[in-house]
């Protein structure tokens, strides 16, 4: 679906996509808009020249500095501001108001993508970490626990409760962490040597639900707003030493960087796909996973249709001063539980969720070295440096087993489907810079 | 210290204790003021009379909904304002402004705590809760893994991320959760079966820190706004069956009481003691926890001074119907670490703190079976009844391995010492409902 604000439908920013963020020019208040083609249309500026009046939701919400308050009135009104907005930017509109011949306006609300800061698009109240990766499950759990598979990952879709202080935007520089660890057998205040990063998809919560109810996971995408790439930086060193029996703490909590644009679930339909079933074999882990089945769920874990996940390829890159790697290819897909089933299983003790809360899918590991999700799996522990060729005609190559300081890590992810436009996720970075 | 607020001085909310809180009256908006006596003053309308200016800090932050923007602005806004109210409600004071001689603004300022509504005293951006009390461990620990004590747990303040959105203030009723639990081998949903509370101690961030900074142990307590007792409810069979090796999940996020009055460290500074050093064979668990030694620290967290932790007795009790009984008695110095070093520790990496964050001890258990924080430890794992006495001359006996529906669970704790008024840190209460 083709607009007159701008003519690149590579950029994967088309009227079939739509995310939402926050933005600032210079000193000026932070807005929220969306982002059409190279430019971000303002919605605090339609809301406030009432373009948007009329469409059956409180409009006042999208003058608010952050997407929490309209996020919390449900689909209904994301579905009918979409709509809308389609009406609004096709380049043959049947609306009376045509935002395309109304300069004053235009020069109001149309602002370049260049000219803009992106900030975090939500308040996010707390942040849960799944582990719904089979391969990247098996890869962590079968080194640390022997041949052990731990039962509930089957049975469940795990998770833990992570920082939602530490949480930033991406470009938001990643300090190398201190953290205790353990060198020859005695523990120590250093510096990580183990820096890693880790590929995953989350959701954001917009409608929410009452403290003691729990959201059923038929109707749990409703209470998605919708989704962004996230880097889940991770201390390996630090996180070894600490997380028996508690799981990982400061390991983990030092940053976590999200893209900046909430593509809404609606963009993504066309990619559809039914989550993973067990490997096998095939794995680059010859680890028997196929030994353990899975399914069929409980109830409370049971979706209506198949299809509650996306295919979407996810790459990674590492900068290196002017030149850039290609790292790895994981896929949105190579998840072994949906976003809905997290969402059933976190409430179903009546957990509330607030807009803004955030959920991630864990590494996006699939089967192949080339789509592991993380460094500590493709160096085996780091104990195999794995090497990278340079994107372009240099062929420059680079090893690694962490990451060094400097290192511009970036993930990037555009769907595409023969007959559907591409939908671009947007772009996830972020520079590690010594220890302070 | 008394006042002339109130002549009671047994109530532990004399002019050496000052706790902040939030509350409302009918359906007026909320308010921030301080317990004295019987009464609260009001904060609020302190600062918006002009009572509060010239003291050196903002004092239109006092006019807000929530601690937060007060409690940022660092100790010396907080001992200016504790001061001056010693100051104000002195029998004899030296101020021109005599609250107790102006009719009409004490009319505004002082309400009846009978009469109000208390409500959550801060928004809690992140909740972490430590297990830092050595006996809990023991139990805990030895039960799961044989014999073997994670050496982790001497080295630094283990702690893991709760989940903020389910942290709620005393008197919210607590619906028992539903969960997955493997029951006969097999896994089901069921409502819970071993609700159990837990007996905390809970510190809230005042002033917080940059992403990518920490905060050193000797200059933590600056940074800690005050206190407040917690109750970590756990449904321990769901817990069972989820935390490997994740840690805690849906087992913990279903509630988490607070108690509603924030005590300022400096009223507690009387009843300060040492920490708990390694416990030997005089512990009611005999497993060897005297062979684990304890220290030196890292010097990240070593204090420069020993009586780091508070001594003060918390009693927990069980109402059913219109009997109660005398549950436990824990005791805030039951734990290996500080506020302090888990505030040092858990910004070692850079971690932000902000305010209103929340930092919880863990179970409190002492070294008999009177003196342990939680039903889990105190009926084996469920297989030994706990007896309790009720409180009174009934002479009525009760028995519990788990709560049942309808049992009402609160936590007292009143810090007392020769020379010193009294402190209470005020009721963590909640009542077990049936699930919706």
């Amino acid at each position: 679906m083709s607009s007159w604000v701008s003519a690149d439908q590579d950029s994967g920013f088309t009227l079939n996509n739509l995310p939402y963020g926050v933005y600032s020019v210079g000193n000026s208040p932070r807005h929220v808009g969306v982002a059409v083609g190279q430019h971000v249309l303002d919605l605090h500026v339609l809301a406030r020249e009432h373009v948007l009046d009329g469409l059956g939701f409180d409009a006042t919400t999208l003058l608010e500095p952050t997407l929490n308050k309209f996020a919390s009135l449900g689909k209904h009104a994301h579905r009918a501001l979409r709509s809308f907005l389609q009406e609004l930017l096709k380049p043959e509109t049947s609306l009376n108001l045509t935002l395309k011949d109304n300069q004053p306006l235009k020069g109001l609300a149309l602002v370049e993508q260049k000219d803009v800061v992106l900030h975090l698009p939500m308040d996010i109240g707390d942040y849960t970490d799944f582990f719904v990766g089979p391969h990247h499950a098996c890869a962590k759990l079968l080194k640390s626990t022997g041949d052990k598979f731990a039962p509930n990952f089957m049975n469940m879709p795990l998770g833990y409760h992570g920082r939602a202080s530490s949480v930033v935007v991406s470009g938001t520089p990643v300090y190398r962490p201190n953290g205790q660890v353990s060198l020859e057998g005695a523990q120590t205040l250093s510096k990580c040597q183990q820096l890693d990063f880790e590929v995953e998809f989350a959701a954001f919560i917009g409608r929410g639900n009452q403290h003691g109810t729990s959201i059923g996971v038929n109707e749990a995408e409703d209470h998605i707003f919708g989704v962004v790439l996230m880097n889940d930086w991770s201390a390996r060193d630090i996180q070894f030493a600490e997380s028996t029996p508690l799981g990982p703490f400061n390991g983990k909590n030092f940053c976590t960087t999200i893209s900046p644009w909430i593509v809404p679930l609606e963009a993504l339909e066309p990619f559809r796909t039914a989550p993973m079933h067990p490997v096998g074999r095939e794995s680059h882990l010859d680890n028997g996973y196929a030994d353990h089945h899975q399914g069929p769920w409980l109830p409370y874990l049971t979706q209506d249709r198949e299809d509650t996940v996306y295919d979407i390829p996810v790459d990674a890159r590492i900068q290196v001063n002017s030149e850039t790697y290609h790292a790895v290819r994981c896929n949105t897909k190579n998840v072994a539980f949906s976003f809905a089933q997290m969402v059933a299983h976190h409430t179903v003790g009546g957990c509330p969720m607030r807009p803004g809360d955030l959920l991630g899918t864990g590494t996006l590991s699939g089967a192949t070295r080339e789509e592991v999700g993380c460094l500590l799996e493709v160096s085996q522990h780091g104990t195999q440096p794995y090497e990278m060729g340079a994107i372009g005609s240099t062929g420059g190559k680079m090893q690694r087993c962490y990451l060094e300081d400097g290192d511009r890590v970036s993930f990037s992810a555009q769907a595409t489907r023969p007959g559907s436009d591409p939908v671009n996720l947007g772009t996830c970075q972020g520079q590690v810079v010594a220890s302070p």
